[in-house]
């Protein structure tokens, strides 16, 4: 391992980290919040220590795709642990493990919380809490990336490591300018979506808080009952644009560059909204069956949808009490997820779209043993590799799925609040159902369950590879090596 | 499709089901049950129509992969279809839906039942249900190739598509000798277990019944509460007997032709007693905190363990109590199932095993890209054609599973109770958790949903495609076009 361009690559994270404290920070002094040394000894604390780790310049920048692993596995630990220490220090969260949980539901965009009272927070903390949503969805390595020049072209490996999805899409054959135009049409969206919550009336600091939710598709409110309390126009902007935020960039890329159609032709896009579209009328018709008013069921339905698809996890009501077809409906989104390339979490839609063609080739092949067909999407043939990938990746999900729920078990809560609760996070959605349903939190799991449950947001955001490679003992013989020998490919 | 082919294999597992009948045909003479009349019937209809279906034989007696499984699936379907006509005719069973879902739950080794009273049966019904399990563990084509001669070297596409595991092992070059080795040992190790349970005292109708049971891994019982009153002895040799059934069939050919360090060198099997072993420690461990007694505690963990992962089904206490890491510990074996090649059901051992080297190469990979290391097994490389399948199988299973899923939800009951209805059916193990735990039945569910269990619990057995190609409309027009032309390859 080249373990140089690892620490530099820390030292940067760690100095990008204070400069975005600056926001909680700018909040603690208009508010007079107490808070404030909290969040300036941490600031200056990692400013010192990433100015020190970025000193030295790594030799070799050349670095692998186990190098890009582990050093997106170790930055996003790294980020949560120092993002905990203004909740600890300041004494509002006052366990490390909970704080520590906290903010990694909030970087992986899942939202889940362990706290039951979320408005005693100080408004910085409310912010950053709600910041930490908007950072984790594009990514910071791809902030670093768009920010800090960076010599050698095996920087796609960390972008590899972070980009949810089956396969990388380089916008430009520069991975900077991708990078860039990434970060580009995230903050064009997102202050499209800030104008038009503050044009509706809602308070800059709530806009605030609402947009960083919705643009990560983190779902991070401020309120204890999540959005239940907003006006249905800010319902159904945050609805679409979490809907919007789920989308594959590529295609905004493609709209912007006036190929329209070709955007809209994406298959996954296609199969995005078919989704959405479908489980709205079947929940909508659930609720309405109940004698609800046809436009609150549909604000509800759509919200509902919009939230759990793309992993956000905000909620207008407790589906928790809905029908059980509603409820299934809900789980089966969230392990089906947003589309690949956005901030949205879950397996994604076009990974699933290649298992599902792969089904569909293993049964033609049991009628026609000889034909050699490829898979096809957006009609061009996929790489083999890139199937093999898709599979091996549902297998490895599914596993860690099931030994999570199993470690989860020894508490003895009941099946549908562990296997939801395992769901939630692991897709970074936030909430699940019964003990961990939308009015609920995660509270009162223990210490190693919260432990279990942080490791399955991470896996999640940072689709399950670079973290596991960490627990490989060969990764860890193999730097021993390389302090001595050229490293091997 | 070669229809003749299919239309004759149909008609000799008619006239089969004709011979097995004699069974409770006796049985209804001896107890003097009005129930024999409607078994005559069924038997004599069988007869004749599976005379009339085999007079003609089939000219082109070669037989494609597509044709096995289109046949295996049919038989499957019509034997349970004539399986259930006793119950419904006799009036014990009075729904035909009901009947047929119990009679496939029997046939695919599952034992889950419909009946809220299953004492209230006649005794000729009662030991039909259990002897059901026993036909359909080790498969009736499998029976069908060891007693009819077929010509044709292509038979193996039957027997591929009828025996679990991700490869079809022929233990001898002739697929019949290997099929008539199989049922030998199959039987012989039924005597032993009957002689045994003779030996303890238990009269022999509830023997010959409990034996059905245990060596189908079925676990059809004749009890409300299943085993739970029967002694110790009983229940300790059903328990290890269940064990023994759950192995792989290769290992018992190399034990009896002395190769017995080789049939303990097999990983499957290692593993799958490594599995009991710990599985049984950890709920047994559950129930002692509990204050149960020790000899108590071993008998009821050790025999639920064994009972789930051969996919038994039989019961002694009711698990849906326990704690619940116990329950994840049986819902985890539930999926893992037994050996492949034996004759229980879940993805079995050795898949499992296949899947989590996959995932091991994929780390590798992501350490020394350029390594092609193939996977092994019993320190041999498995052929990329098994790893795939396997691979392509859990896939598909799993996706059956949430949309078996999401079907059930329609009817507004309980996730855990929904989620291990799936779970006990699609695996064939017989009771799940909640509403359909081992002192509850599938009795309440509507008729839909009764339905897609039935689809389960035959996807389950036959190992999904075999089932899943009837409902390719392709298939169906290749039917046509073959009666004009050459059949296709």
């Amino acid at each position: 391992m080249n373990l140089p361009i690892i620490r530099f690559i820390l030292g940067s994270i760690l100095k990008i980290q204070a400069f975005f404290f600056l926001l909680p920070i700018i909040t603690a002094i208009i508010y007079r919040e107490d808070t404030l040394t909290s969040y300036l000894a941490v600031a200056l604390g990692s400013l010192i220590v990433g100015i020190l780790a970025t000193l030295k310049k790594p030799k070799n920048s050349v670095f692998y795709l186990k190098d890009g692993c582990v050093a997106t596995a170790l930055s996003w630990i790294l980020m949560s642990f120092v993002g905990a220490l203004p909740f600890f220090l300041s004494g509002e969260i006052p366990n490390l493990i909970d704080a520590f949980f906290e903010t990694v539901s909030g970087l992986t965009t899942t939202g889940s919380s362990i706290l039951s009272d979320i408005e005693a927070l100080s408004y910085s903390h409310l912010i950053w809490r709600c910041f930490t949503n908007w950072i984790g969805g594009m990514g910071v390595l791809v902030f670093l990336l768009a920010v800090v020049p960076m010599s050698g072209g095996s920087n796609i490996n960390l972008m590899k490591a972070e980009s949810p999805g089956p396969s990388v899409g380089k916008l430009v054959p520069k991975i900077r300018y991708t990078a860039r135009i990434l970060y580009l049409i995230y903050i064009g969206m997102s202050l499209i979506m800030l104008i038009l919550l503050l044009l509706g009336g809602l308070p800059l600091f709530e806009s605030l808080c609402a947009t960083f939710g919705a643009a990560g598709t983190g779902g991070f409110g401020i309120k204890n009952n999540s959005m239940a309390g907003y006006s249905s126009y800010t319902i159904w902007i945050t609805g679409i644009f979490m809907v919007l935020f789920g989308v594959n960039f590529n295609a905004y890329y493609l709209i912007i560059f006036h190929q329209i159609k070709k955007a809209f032709k994406l298959e996954e896009i296609r199969w995005y909204f078919c989704i959405i579209f479908l489980s709205t009328g079947v929940i909508f018709f659930n609720l309405y069956r109940t004698g609800m008013d046809i436009f609150e069921g549909l604000t509800h339905a759509f919200f509902q949808v919009a939230s759990i698809i793309t992993t956000s996890g905000f909620a207008t009501a407790d589906f928790n009490l809905w029908h059980e077809s509603s409820k299934a409906i809900l789980v089966f989104l969230m392990f089906i997820g947003a589309c690949a390339g956005s901030t949205g979490g879950g397996l994604k839609v076009s990974r699933l779209l290649i298992l599902i063609k792969t089904i569909g080739k293993e049964i033609t092949s049991y009628i026609h043993p000889k034909s050699i067909k490829k898979i096809k999407m957006d009609e061009k043939p996929i790489e083999h590799e890139v199937v093999r990938s898709a599979n091996v990746y549902f297998i490895t999900y599914i596993i860690i799925f099931a030994f999570s729920l199993l470690l989860l078990s020894f508490e003895n809560k009941d099946f549908t609040t562990n296997f939801t609760a395992v769901a939630a996070t692991f897709n970074n959605i936030g909430p699940g159902l019964e003990g961990v349903g939308p009015m609920s939190n995660f509270g009162h799991y223990n210490y190693f369950s919260k432990l279990v449950l942080s490791f399955d947001m991470l896996a999640g955001r940072l689709e399950l590879f670079p973290l596991l490679m960490l627990f490989i003992p060969e990764l860890w013989k193999d730097t021993v090596k390389t302090k001595r020998k050229k490293p091997s490919p």
